[in-house]
This record gives C-alpha cells, sequence and structure tokens, in this order.
C-alpha cells in the first residue's frame, strides 16, 4: 500500500482551508490517504522569520485577501473572510490530536467543521469555548475533550507536531508532502494531482 | 477593443519567466494585446520590505529552487537554474524600454531572448555586454543600443516604471492587470484564463 501523504496546515490558514476541502478526495483517487497536521504558524514564522501576508505590506495584505476570496471562487469552496484574522489556533490544534487519538474520522470531521466555523461562519475558533462547542455538535463528551485542552500531553504532542514541521522543512500553510516531494500552496493542487497520477514528473 | 493586460516582471524572476512563455498566447485567445514592464525588484523588495525567495530562509530557498524547476516541467517550459542569481537587471530593462521605442515586435524577442538567455542557457543577463550580444543576435545595432544604457532618458524611464508598478500595488513579479483586477504568480494562469473568459468570476 501506498504511503499516506502529509498535510500539514494551520487552522488560521486560508489556503490551508482550500486544500482541506479538496486533498482528501484527491488522494483518495490514487487509493492514499492523507494525514492531517494542524501546526501553529507563529511559531513556524517566528523560526523562519516569516509573517502572516495580512501582517507583511499594506499592498500584499490587500491582494491576498481579494486572492483568498478570488481563489475560493475560483475552486468552487465558500469563503468569508474572517473577522478576527489572524487568530490563535492552539485549542483547535490539540483538539484535533486529542480527538485522533480516540476516533480519526471523528477527527477529520472535526477539522473540517473547525475551519468552515472559520472561514464560512465567521466564528473565533481562538476562543476554546467556540471550539468545544463544535466538538460537542459533533457529539464529542465536552468535560472530557476540556480537560484534554489543558493537558500536558496534548500541549507535548501539538510541540511534537511543530518541532516535526520545522524539522521537516516546513516554511508555511499549507505543506503537502508525498513520498519524500513537498508541495506548498493550494495553488499546487494541479501538481499534486499530476504527481498522484504518473508518479513523478 | 478591449485594454491592453499589464504584465509586470522583473528579468531575474524565475516566475516571471514562466508566465512570459504563455502571457501574450493566452491573451490573444481572448483578442488581447500585453502590456511588458520590466521592472527592478531589488527596489520593490526595498520599499515593501521583501527578498527574493532564495535570500529567505534555508528551507524556503531549497524549496522555491525546487519548484522552479518542477513548474517549469509541469507548464512544459526548458528552465535550468542559473548559476548567478539573484542577479541586476538594469541593463536588460533598459534595453527593453529602449527597444520598445524603436520597434515592439522586436522588443518582444528581445525579451524573450534576455529571460530564454538566463533561465535556459545559463548566461549572465546582468553583464551589459551580455545584454548587447542578445540584442545584436536580434540584428540591433551595438553602439546606439549602448548609447542608451548609459541615457538619463532610458535611466529615468525605468525609475518611472519602478515607480508606476509600486503606485499601482506591485509587490513581487510576475503581477498581472486586468482591467483593474491584481493576478500575482505564474500559478494564476488558470485564473488569468478564467478571467479573461468570463470577464470576471
Amino acid at each position: 500500500m501506498a504511503e499516506p501523504i502529509d498535510f500539514w496546515f494551520d487552522f488560521s490558514s486560508p489556503y490551508g482551508y482550500l486544500l482541506s476541502e479538496r486533498i482528501d478526495e484527491l488522494a483518495a483517487r490514487f487509493g492514499r490517504k492523507v494525514r492531517w497536521h494542524p501546526i501553529l504558524l507563529g511559531i513556524v514564522f517566528k523560526a523562519t522569520g516569516s509573517a502572516p501576508l495580512t501582517l507583511q505590506t499594506p499592498a500584499k495584505a490587500a491582494y491576498s485577501i481579494k486572492d483568498f476570496e478570488r481563489s475560493a471562487r475560483f475552486m468552487g469552496i465558500p469563503y468569508r473572510h474572517p473577522d478576527k484574522f489572524p487568530l490563535a489556533t492552539q485549542a483547535a490544534a490539540r483538539a484535533y490530536y486529542w480527538l485522533h487519538g480516540q476516533d480519526c474520522a471523528l477527527a477529520r470531521q472535526f477539522g473540517h467543521a473547525v475551519y468552515r466555523a472559520l472561514f464560512v461562519d465567521n466564528r473565533d475558533i481562538s476562543a476554546p469555548e467556540v471550539v468545544l462547542e463544535i466538538a460537542a455538535n459533533l457529539g464529542v463528551d465536552r468535560s472530557s475533550l476540556e480537560a484534554a485542552l489543558h493537558s500536558p500531553e496534548m500541549k507535548e504532542r501539538l510541540k511534537a507536531e511543530v518541532d516535526a514541521a520545522l524539522a521537516g522543512g516546513v516554511f508555511g500553510s499549507p505543506h503537502v508532502v508525498i513520498d519524500g516531494e513537498a508541495f506548498f500552496g493550494a495553488d499546487r493542487l494541479p501538481q499534486i494531482e499530476k504527481w498522484l497520477e504518473s508518479g513523478g514528473f
């Protein structure tokens, strides 16, 4: 069986959201699974000396917001740029890893729900209450998850994922790795498709 | 008649080169002309606080060079990453504008020849002699062009184009503007095509 594809992203990343809406289905067409790795872009940017697109120059910030929206329309994916942006995603990421330990299909549903809460419904996913509510709507036990968000294990797990991302050359979101080949950005989807089709090109 | 498309780029930009190999043909399919505007990314980056991809973090630099090559293969365009990179492009840009004043079709031929000299034949296009040689191979009078490279008019013209780029929100290369809508990056070609097809989406 072919190795799973690794998908590194931050829950606050617009292009990460766009890719999240397509990557599983695309991989499945080629008999591949995808491993989702939510990480914290703030730490990655600090380590690599970068910054969120909307906090760079005014021209780039203005263009980026238009491009998030236009790229979403181009891909046929709903998008509403959030009022609070960028924002912290520790709670969402820790919840993802904890849920994944319980039920990986449920974790995937939760991942989609978090992304859509932010980029469709304009929810403040940096608030742990919002993360708990999203999970509770999927039938997750709220108090177990709440305890997990503060547990040293989940803090360590997220830290380990961020460290692994940095060690693997991740410098932004989304970052996809297929059999050692890295693809950065939702706009690399056509190249990802060709790569899966041909086993490289 | 529809307005020409504006194509802003630096002759040292790999993605600018990739787009230059496709944009005229694509525009022509929709009855559009393209105005090429070589600019100096060094000045744009200084003004906007940015830097060339290969001079950012090691992970991003390594990825970028792989991505230039892979994107070229994906688009079916020859590419060999130049030994000298990035490099200064004043001479090439001034020569382009001077030639454009004489013969716009010849300027376009020259633009392609400069890009291919750098990204196919590994030539050092920062050297004025190389720029003069490329032009001479197209039948351009070498001494007239040499004089033009040092003329205050051509220095001013290039400066004016860079100022216009900055005023128009250009922050990198390639940057394409169609009827007021901006597209950044060679990977926006599919969106450019859809935009030309539909008059917006």
